[in-house]
């Protein structure tokens, strides 16, 4: 569903592109609901995602399945380079989805990162692999008997957006953004030039132009 | 409103004092409810801000207004040398008051920090510049046609205390302090005292005398 | 009721082992509910704490009392070497129980760390003193007159765990759980044994091995 | 913008839907997300408010306003026979927008309730008037100086769910749904036909057919 | 300290204010913050309760005490006739202070209700009392080994705000007010006032006129 | 799992019992937590559900699955008489589980009520059915590609409890209790007991006895 070709603009994206210049250029193009909720934060200041989801659904149980992290493994070995795992726990505080042995598989197969509407463990750990991962909270708890993935490469949603197989997904320190298919090419020329004309406002307001008058002249803030 | 002359404290505040020895100040003069919210916090640990509120009323909108951004562009042009804009966003979480361009107009000005009952962007930026801004969450919503500023310069709550133009407020990693005009002399006297006072204490407790007998001694926590 | 002897596990347990690894071993031993909620987290990345339990209770309270911090005084002076304060503040937020003085009385009484269910002051000067501090908030409110301390060394809840005096605690960045007298001996037996199993599996993962293959071969996740 | 005519659906709608069979038709039609948050709740159990969006946009503001209730009561003035009154708070629970004077006043004018994503006063009055009214809470607090309205006759969001005006609105016991007007004619008439073949199963399943079976037979649950 | 004289206006009170009118009051004569918190509500729609505060403050605890109820059951029984009993309970929900016996036992000494920032139980049993009572939410635990009464007859704060001993507190389906001591006299003034003019308001607003008109006559709203 | 013999206990504890006394009962046995969270509410005040759980589990999904409510309508035809229906429905605002042809079903399989940790419809209807439903809120939206019942007759948890299928459940308008298997005959013996001790003291108190007498005399409050 997701696969990386020499095409995709990862890097560029990497190097050029904020959360929030992506988000105004999604705005621009009438995508005004595609940032995930706000209390989905990276576990390090200077990690950024960016890659195309594999999308996995976990729910809570409360006994240990019959064959227990079968879906989860699974979604995890079907991981490909510039894969993104984006999941949804239903909003579970009783466990944790992630952890150091899954980044770990996850970035042997060429995954970018996790985005994780629940929570994660091993944080230090996966602090020190520099793998990024954007999660809602912290818990020591392993998911075993405790929740459980019923699903992978579905639509879901995560952090209240719906988020496709395949879709595009950006995080930094603001934030997660994730762009619908349909509006990729064109929100992503208008956040390049966005970006580029941040630089040039900056300037001017460094040097003493009011707030205001830099509005007016280039109609960005 | 907020002017700076030389006989600002702001430096020797800033030098001598913390958000805990302003809030004893303020219970030791009556003011007991001068603390922001607790969930107002600094971008980073370093952050500490000292001035005169200049403070802003945002709203949540649901189209975008005639003259997007006029009022809040108004408000930071507004700036003085010794201000601190203090914004009320009526507890919105659907975007941010606050990024890095406003930061730059308004460090250019002599601002020297922001209070926001709300969220801001371009947090890495932010950062980066060094210029102190307190939060209450952080997300890369850009906020035209979300929130719009209605008034500036008016008495307003943030966190949950109310702030006049030109009152003092004081924040560090601990938290912000707001401190009322009619009791800045008597609160600021009070606060020096107690700070100097604590470091005796600190090294008594270091020499082993017990918590209790350094209480009974120095009447200090 | 807690005492440090020569056989105390502290110092293998802080090289060795994790928050989530002892989760895990909770979990095989049927203790399944003994990690405290997760908004409890460590002021710094590296803190570790571990220890046994001197209980606290605090209480919120609408005058200053008679003798203000009488038993929190004495809680404190009663800290022995291995001990660590284990707080429970009625979830207040008007508040803070904990700060740099009470930080220092401790580690001088051989104290290791603290764990408060509510909020501390002080933050970046008990940082620097590198006491392991967790809480659920930070705020420069002083307790006087807001919160109260109405016991020690009885039983608590401390983030909906049950902690009774002199139980063994430990936290890291990823939380704080709780091990219960009865189940020390087999929980840490099994904590040490799965600790040492997560780095062969890593190192298979490493390798290339997939997620369900390790599963299947190790039993570990 | 909102006017009645000979042919509004009102009284046909009053008589044969509910909020349920309303939401399923927009479902099967394709909208989604037209329920207003479920904590909008009737002010007594047989409240049924059907008619068209006057909307209003109410704020928090910090002193009273020059002319205080200035277009909250234009709003309420402007409203014609059919009208209802939906109004947004951002959220606020200082304060309640609405009461009995205004009950009273829009009763007059041919208003066929109100919906209030905020708080009302008077409650009994309002219930002994058999006036619908549909609000997120009940508190004695005037708004004066504490909210104010800024603007009515724009689009809205009412419980998460944008509404226009003109926008017709329908609320039971079960909750407030908004049907966009582009839907409006597709919605009713499956809601109509949904309606119908309700009884058909409440009948069915009466008789002692399995669940299994009545919806295999007759596609509605 | 606080009792039942031939003069307490508790009757006339009843019979011709509203907890709104007595709001608007309080804010006509500067007191703003005097409303509990709204989710403390009557047990039924009817209940109406005033009286003279006898307050209580219970804390959480975790083991049953050497003297279960004790503070608990003096103070219900110093209540006298025209006393209200009012209740800070540190926000618990793991127990309900109040319940039918102590309803029975209260009703008996005269007391005219009961206003607890916190749980009942036996709710069916004391509606059918007719007892007025006053909550944050219902649940069926006992407070033994979970809540304990630490004071009586102490400053308090209920629902946010402060409550003194005798303080007078007017309670009804739209929420609980307390007045001070020394705005009681220049507070229920105001109160009969304003009850008195709005039904001429009303009347007028009956008879068609608009809105803006009522306003701009009376001055009320 | 459940079946109902002519020796159920459930008339007479629906005439002679009450949550309250069930709750003091179980506590007397040492089952402290077995009373469902707060927020789950009968649907009408004389609401009493008794008897043996069938239990449901449902999860949060984003698309429609192959079989709508396959296992959810399975679960009902497996109703037997004397059981009650108690789901989990992992925490959803966004659907809901139950409805009017639900209870219809279940009733005519003898089924004594339903007990869910999530939302309702339809609930005017199952009010005039006298069907005892007990939920966390109302709200119009059908499950259908929004939640799916995963499995039933399995361990789970409904509104913080664990209840495994063939528990007695029984709740009236003070909340709901779940009492483990083996607790079953003790807890019952001593709740009737309770219920007839409760009288006596509620005689006293009305003769005028003081609570603190009563206490010492009866040992029940």
């Amino acid at each position: 569903m997701s696969k990386e070709t020499g095409n995709e603009p990862f890097e560029e994206m990497r190097r050029l592109l904020f959360s929030s210049v992506i988000a105004d250029a999604l705005d621009a193009c009438g995508y005004r609901d595609q940032i995930l909720r706000h209390d989905i934060r990276p576990l390090y200041p200077d990690a950024v995602v960016v890659g195309r989801a594999l999308t996995v659904l976990s729910v809570d149980v409360y006994e240990i399945p019959e064959e227990p992290y079968k879906l989860e493994l699974e979604a995890v070995d079907a991981l490909k380079p510039g894969d993104v795992l984006v999941a949804q726990t239903n909003g579970t505080t009783r466990s944790s989805l992630w952890g150091e042995l899954l980044s770990t598989a996850a970035e042997v197969r060429g995954a970018r990162g996790a985005v994780i509407d629940g929570f994660t463990r091993d944080t230090q750990a996966i602090c020190a692999m520099g793998f990024p991962v954007f999660v809602r909270g912290i818990a020591p708890y392993d998911s075993k008997g405790r929740s459980d993935v019923i699903a992978y490469d579905v639509p879901i949603e995560c952090g209240g957006v719906k988020v496709c197989p395949g879709d595009l997904v950006f995080g930094d320190y603001d934030g997660v953004v994730a762009i619908p298919r349909a509006a990729e090419e064109q929100v992503l020329k208008a956040a390049f030039e966005k970006a580029a004309g941040e630089k040039e406002v900056k300037e001017a307001l460094e040097n003493g132009m009011s707030a205001t008058a830099a509005f007016q002249k280039y109609g960005i803030l």
